[in-house]
């Protein structure tokens, strides 16, 4: 398994009085990340998605256990991992980490959406295989046939 | 002439490490007091206007004196008057205060703009009259010939 | 028990390309009601709080559902609950909910944390009683002892 | 005469319903390009400035002219010059482009300012150098001893 990293920048922005990034401004790290990760793991990049394709990843399930804040300046790695791969939802897990110092671990859960019906479709193949590529070996183990 | 006010709160999530309102706060300001312009002012809720009557109200210009800052916790009363009232544009002024002391004046001029075709249209005449009652003076006194 | 109750508005700027709420903008939500909260239910601006008796409630743990969008223009009240009251945290419950239908429900954990030293600290009772007022019955039968 | 230039991109949460970018939005950029520049050209860390040197560079006027819309998914060219340079002041110009395209051009004023005593101080000449580098001409003509 590999996962997919990238790196963020807490910017003046981003930080509350206590110069500690406000925690509402990590919701759109993972946003931003999401979307990098769309466009240079899985190769589409998500605008495409949306208007063209008319597919969306809409979230159901948001779960993050803060561990020490980020401040100003700081550049968090992000890697970002396949917990979860069933027929139409994906879980990722987010790890945050400045140095060997964990920062936060979100985990995500969206559900592949047909955005002119509303309901959920099944993760179309090329996805899958690129998701596949990022998922953690007990991921791996899980049936893929639950929504 | 009347003009328009409304009070606006500094919150936590708004200002930067030296505890004053990150500027580009003040725009998130500026639109919000417009759309409560619209709602409890001119007695349209804005985005019934975009989405029904499919017109909307693009920024052109911004111009803002910055004279103090903003900090955590303040409640700026925003005064809006009209400064000029053409046949397809808008220009408002936005002043900030709290108690005698200005914080800010900005000047945003906008275009009355059909959202289908994107082009400009003249002001429906029922908006006109709800502007023309917090309109300043010296605008009053400008022709309203011009875009 | 009762709960506090406020009402949100879901704005131009908060909304997606899709017309709903760009889930991050939920967080801010959620700590602009967890600051009402305290300004209308516990009596204590939350500026004050921090800066003046410099002891914050940073967050621990966020778990979130969403079971349906918000869209522009939507108006949905939020419920506060607290679920959990600790020595030191308090984990509060957010409900979101248009007319009788469930939007999203949030479960936030905070720790009281004196922000000199940045360790956790006991609840000061003036605020345990206040929280105790919304607290949920399950809740209070949870001992008082654990963290 | 040089300008610095970066690449910006429009995200999915930076666009409102008509899949504009939202104006607010267009001020969260220009504070993010102005840290660039700051790292990337001016060779100094916009935070270390402020937090370990107690200089700031608060914005004192700001004025844009919006040409055309910014869209989702698009990457603008943004080019910064130096427009004035005074013995506190600086003033930049940041145009917007997409390919030909003008976008949009944006003038801010900032005010060179000790974090202390938050009064105005003159420009360190480490900085002044570097800005001159990106000064426009007419604006080189410019005597450097107003505020």
């Amino acid at each position: 398994m590999s996962a997919f990293s990238t790196v963020l920048q807490v910017r003046f922005g981003h930080v509350d009085p206590a110069g500690i990034a406000y925690f509402p401004r990590i919701y759109d790290y993972l946003h931003d990340v999401f979307e990098e990760l769309w466009e240079e793991h899985v190769g589409q990049r998500y605008y495409h998605l949306l208007l063209e394709r008319r597919i969306g990843f809409p979230l159901v399930h948001s779960e993050v256990d803060f561990h020490s804040p980020l401040r100003f300046g700081d550049r968090p790695v992000v890697s970002v991992t396949c917990v979860r791969l069933g027929r139409t939802s994906i879980g990722l897990r987010y790890r945050f980490t400045l140095g060997d110092q964990p920062v936060l671990e979100a985990r995500m859960t969206t559900v592949c959406t047909d955005l002119e019906s509303m309901t959920p479709i099944p993760i179309p193949d090329d996805f899958r295989a690129r998701f596949e590529l990022i998922q953690e070996p007990e991921a791996a183990a899980e049936p893929p046939s639950t929504p």
